[in-house]
């Protein structure tokens, strides 16, 4: 009888012995595996069965291993908690019994506690392994050191590694961390310098669990394997949404004091469902299995994401979670917790892949299933003729197609790859994934699961198994670089800044929650469907807007006046600038609008870009009424505004638009080049008598509009059309239209919002034309007509 | 015991003696109806009963009626005829049969059959009228001629009714006009100019009998009460599609002879679906009581349609139709139709409010119901955190959004208008629409009715009915007005002629059609979603496409060629273009690439635009290779194709676009202004060494490149880098990068397309370097490469 292992036997035999002949010093190589926080609650539940997992996977292969359990407990107690780890090792399914004690014997010997603490156990450490590789005639191959301890203690443990744990030349070192990578951009900023200090960057392996989840460790490899279907389908062209979820039935009792801290954007939000979302939406590399061109391409769909901002959430708390808090950190009783257990976030890519596709991003506790996983919802482009009691389900193109990577739990039970039967028939590598079977009654996403094609792993590992054998393997892509991380908060932080004070609604748990934390959006805009039904958690939250307002028409400076709270004036405005586009279009053909820059504006950018269908934009000319001398591509260019947040949303013609010449020649505001001049004939050969059909103007707290600044000499009078000016502040040099050409318009607009404009608003209202003081007191158009727009805190205060 | 009546009488009484202070002469208004065609079918089945109608909701009011039955027939047979269809109409189901019978016999009274033929018959009529109106004490108010005959008919009646039996001053004649109204935008044209010499615009009222179904007529009132609630609706942001659908269950039997020349899209989707698609699509006037307000609106829609091409159809005609037709009008054995019976069209607005919106229309005969209606679906916004399972109809956004007008028929068996509880609850007039009943059971587009807010008429009243109503009241807008009619083919028209020899699928016919004809889109492309299983009809549809064929890869004036079919030609260079944009942004930052004109980069534009979204659009610059002197905004300017077919779909910042200054001061191309000199100066700026990443070249039929036309003296060689030249044809004027410049590139690429460039292919092939006698053969990058892309027509011919 043969034993299966000799041909294994005879082939390295002959593989070492050609090997001899061209390297003859080549010896077998050890890997030392150093476990920090070996007593620990994850190395107990995970990590002692990932090593042994990896030892019964590689140890028959090259290398010799040893493992070294370490942590700041007595020797003797860690030895006795050690043994009674290992002794709970589990072998897989189709490993006999007898075998199975064999193998954990083995794995048992090559195990053992150590107390490490000062620098000179870890010399001590490193020496014993010097020894047994010499010992045993082994050459090191490296040392994998596990941190399965709190981050405080991270510094130390990296000194002492870096100056007296570090394998000798030849043989690698690798670092294996956990998470919390720090608590917002600054703060994992500084973790990562400090680690920095003491590792290089490939040293480093960040742990996110997720990344080995089965279902998200396939994500690549199926777009890989399915390059040629999926290629005409991943892409804004097809996807109508993808929603990457984690939904929990726990609460946080008992972890309160971590959970304070974090919250639920911290916890699940910056990490889990931000790489899966970046292993769906980046670019494929032509080669997977290139670690680099991954973590490459996976860094470039990180730069693609738009940022966040404040509307771009929703919160929840379930109702419970503040008492949890007193309780367990003796808060008193007037205590109320600001910490979301609950996060909708909607992200967008700004690129041309995905530009539009709302990526959906959710997460929760007390929830009313467990269940995590990645939806890819295609868009329905396919008319069915028959009516739809007819429908197929690998026929009809007009049920649902979607592909979903099925992380775990819910009502499947196992992790899974599902894709509709009306899409493709997949390939998965059939050596790790088998056909699901039928589970008659089974629905998922509103289908049964015979409309998918279903897929399992053949054989379900922990995440921790499957990460500390790419640890083994070096592949970095399945780990967080510092960029990544850093990329990561850099998209996270500004968010979670601006919610810091917001009030999250509260929920009851569990199937309770009914429809309450259901969620829309429009735009960028991210609300509760619900409203919600009455305030439980009196908070710092907005003022009440009081609803029901009226525009209120009055005047100002003699002029008509128009004041509404924020939203309804820029609604307002925007329709008023409408009408008059419409008119002026109707009577002239053309429509000459001159828009001045500062961050007022960009709302109503916004509104005219998404709301108002009908604006003539074809016959529209934009003209700025003031430019900061900088590049035109400078984000202080108040062209740039403009681009960002009107031009690339409508269809203005090119040549009907105008941004100021600051940068002619290659340099800025140059008199000589005669920026000014040329702007000037180019409005006089274009509006008719140089007339603007409307002029949007803004009111500076100093009482300057457009760029001219009181006491500046130029633009208040004369003939010039446009002029150079002086700034009080940075950039300094400016370009603008003169008071006189600003008179000339058929109407001017001034946009006056906020309360810190109040105090200017109130002064201006009394003070007569006195241009060379208050240069907006100048504004009156000689035949054209005023109009003020103020919002309630910039007229009333 | 009073009458009803008298209080009516009192009031009718009291309002003449108050007119009579003013208006002594005012006498009671006659309406004379003149129905031609009065034996036909379509009066017997509608028309009569429309006017009986007409009798009992106006007569009681200001006016006097009679009716005229006119047709052809003998005197004697037409009375006979007439006597039995007023014996057959039926009163509303209001009205107690006695009182039925009483108005039937006021209505029969003053009805009468005349045989109109000869110009004497009209001016007998128009007396006889005249005469009555007389004899009454009455005033004419107005005479309406109902045409209910064949179009071949018309010209005849209307030159008799110009010239013998119009009513004279102070009353009004109303023309009505029944299709087909031409078969194609000319003969349309040629109708509406015989028809515009009889009768003035506001006489003519074109019925589509559509206009006048009651979920039809009820969609701009819809809009109208339901304003608020729809505002934020009603658009490309929140709508998914738009379904315009009429199924029909009967086939063509019986009247190939009429459906074999004019085939679904002309018999339905002409006239009927397109006028509900302008009434869903139009900007809503702010006064929809206004006609002449709908009208314009309407014909703004119009003009917004994007132009429909070949593959914006799917075709079908069902198995049993060239039988019947070969039966029905004696064809041969060998004959097959290609007349549709069956289509899909896809449609698109070109406007802000709609852009990228699907509106898909479909109508066919032999299908598996009979239903109309139009569907408008919402885009699910939403995401839902409970499990579907738990969602609630009125509750869930995430369960479809829809607004449905029912047009009729189908499993509801009426006409209604159902809008999805998770929309909003709507206003529908309680005089004429009235809650639906429950329907337990019954599904409508995949969800249960009670999902909907159903309404049904009060009343059910057939199409001819409400538009004799409308006819009567003057209401223009619920008919088809001469420019929209011309506008309407004018939409159709291109596709019916790209159509005219397209093999339409043939089906089986009711539900074993399956999916068969169930469609997809992608961009304006429209497919049946399964292959066609066999050829079942031979006929002259395009030459195959050898697929397969690889890229060819040779050498063409000792550079490289790659030849392949047009489609994958410019697939080849958009990769290669990619690839060398990628690159050039490595390693330099930006990417710089000049762009010619013509119409062969078209494609190519589109496929970039469309299909690479790794291109690096935010770091390219584009420049043109020539231009022709007109302005930028002129459809023959090069930058204007570049702009239409290019970036209007990419996101390339507005600094980074180079369009050649061909049109300064307000003039074209003056060597005074030095618009080649400046260009010249852009590019040495921005671009270093003035050495393109890549420039893209066309070759023309007499060897030029660029703008460089052989025997031109500029441009071939010395030191300018961008020059004025001349062309042999218009516009003649030309600016174009020269020679020397093009030759300084690190690539360049000639793109070679089309049989008409096969001869100087092969000349081109043959000569040296001669570019004052063919410019092209100047093309040689002297640090650079240049490669050659010829599709084989160009280059095996």
């Amino acid at each position: 009888m043969r034993h299966p292992g000799c041909w294994k036997m005879l082939t390295v035999a002959m593989c070492m012995a050609l090997l001899g002949c061209l390297q003859a010093q080549e010896l077998r190589g050890h890997v030392s595996v150093i476990l920090l926080g070996a007593t620990g609650d994850l190395a107990r539940k995970y990590l002692w069965q990932g090593l042994f997992q990896l030892y019964l996977d590689e140890a028959g292969k090259d290398y010799s291993f040893s493992f070294h359990g370490a942590a700041l407990t007595s020797t003797k107690q860690g030895q006795a908690f050690i043994a009674k780890v290992l002794e709970s090792l589990s072998c897989p399914e189709d490993v006999a019994p007898d075998r199975c004690a064999e193998l954990k014997g083995q794995f048992q010997r090559l195990s053992a506690y150590r107390h490490l603490a000062t620098s000179e156990d870890y010399m001590a450490l490193s020496k014993d392994i010097e020894a047994q590789v010499q010992h045993g005639g082994l050459r090191e191959a490296g040392r994998i050191f596990y941190f399965s301890v709190p981050p405080f203690a991270y510094a130390d443990i990296a000194r002492n590694i870096n100056s007296s744990c570090r394998p000798g030349p030849g043989a690698w070192l690798r670092v294996v961390l956990e998470k919390p990578f720090g608590h917002d951009h600054l703060s994992a900023q500084q973790l990562a310098t400090e680690l920095g200090g003491f590792f290089r960057e490939e040293e480093m392996y960040r742990v996110d669990h997720y990344l080995g989840k089965q279902a998200v460790a396939q994500i690549l490899p199926f777009r890989d394997q399915n390059r040629k279907a999926l290629d005409g389908l991943w892409s804004r062209h097809h996807v109508e949404r993808v929603e990457i979820i984690m939904k929990e039935t726990v609460d946080a009792e008992g972890r309160t004091s971590f959970y304070e801290e974090y919250g639920v954007i911290r916890d699940v939000l910056q990490n889990h469902l931000t790489e899966v979302l970046t292993l769906v939406a980046m670019e494929l590399p032509h080669n997977i299995s290139s670690s680099e061109s991954v973590l490459q391409h996976k860094l470039r769909a990180f730069r693609a994401l738009r940022g966040l901002q404040k509307g771009s959430a929703v919160l929840g708390q379930y109702q419970a979670y503040s008492e949890q808090v007193r309780r367990e950190q003796q808060k008193p009783d007037s205590f109320r917790s600001l910490t979301p257990t609950f996060a909708g976030v909607l992200v967008h890519m700004d690129n041309l892949r995905w530009e539009g596709v709302p990526f959906i991003l959710m997460s929760g506790k007390a929830l009313d299933e467990r269940v995590g996983y990645v939806r890819i919802l295609f868009r329905n482009q396919a008319y069915c003729v028959q009516n739809d009691e007819h429908w197929v389900a690998d026929q009809s193109q007009c049920l649902p197609r979607q592909i979903v990577f099925y992380i775990g739990h819910g009502e499947l039970g196992s992790p899974a790859v599902l894709v509709s039967r009306n899409l493709f028939r997949p390939s998965l590598p059939s050596e790790s994934w088998k056909g699901l079977g039928a589970r008659p009654g089974l629905r998922l996403f509103g289908r049964p699961l015979s409309d998918f094609y279903a897929y399992r792993p053949v054989r379900e590992q922990d995440a921790y198994s499957v990460l500390i054998s790419r640890i083994f393997h070096g592949r970095k892509d399945s780990f967080v670089t510092t960029e990544n991380l850093l990329a990561s908060w850099g998209f996270w932080t500004p968010l979670l800044d601006s919610l810091a004070h917001e009030v999250p609604r509260l929920y009851p748990g569990g199937a309770e929650n009914g429809h309450l934390l259901d969620f829309e959006f429009s735009g960028a805009q991210l609300y509760f469907s619900q409203r919600q039904p009455e305030r439980l958690v009196p908070g710092p939250g907005p003022a009440p807007m009081p609803s029901g307002f009226q525009v209120l028409k009055a005047k100002y400076r003699e002029s008509p006046l128009i004041s509404a709270w924020p939203e309804e004036l820029i609604a307002k405005l925007a329709d008023d600038i409408e009408a008059t586009a419409v008119r002026a279009v109707r009577r002239f053909g053309t429509f000459h609008l001159a828009l001045s820059g500062g961050s007022s504006p960009v709302p109503l950018f916004q509104q005219l870009a998404t709301r108002h269908y009908g604006f003539p934009w074809a016959h529209t000319h934009l003209w700025l009424v003031d430019e900061r001398c900088v590049p035109l591509w400078d984000p202080e260019s108040n062209f740039q505004h403009l681009q960002t947040h009107l031009l690339q949303h409508v269809r203005v013609p090119y040549y009907n638009i105008h941004p100021m010449p600051v940068h002619l020649h290659q340099r800025l505001c140059a008199e000589e080049d005669q920026g000014a001049q040329t702007y000037a004939s180019e409005i006089s050969a274009l509006v008719a008598n140089s007339s603007f059909d409307l002029v949007l103007l803004g009111m500076g707290a100093d009482g300057h509009t457009a760029s001219l600044f009181p006491q500046s000499p130029s633009g208040l009078d004369g003939e010039q059309l446009v002029v150079l000016t002086e700034s009080p502040s940075r950039p300094f040099q400016r370009m603008s239209l003169s008071l006189p050409l600003i008179n000339r318009a058929r109407k001017v607009a001034v946009l006056v919002m906020g309360r810190v404009k109040r105090e200017i608003t109130m002064l201006v209202s009394r003070v007569g034309h006195e241009p060379k003081k208050w240069p907006i007191s100048g504004v009156l158009p000689s035949s054209g007509q005023l109009v003020w727009y103020m919002d309630y805190e910039a007229f009333l205060g």
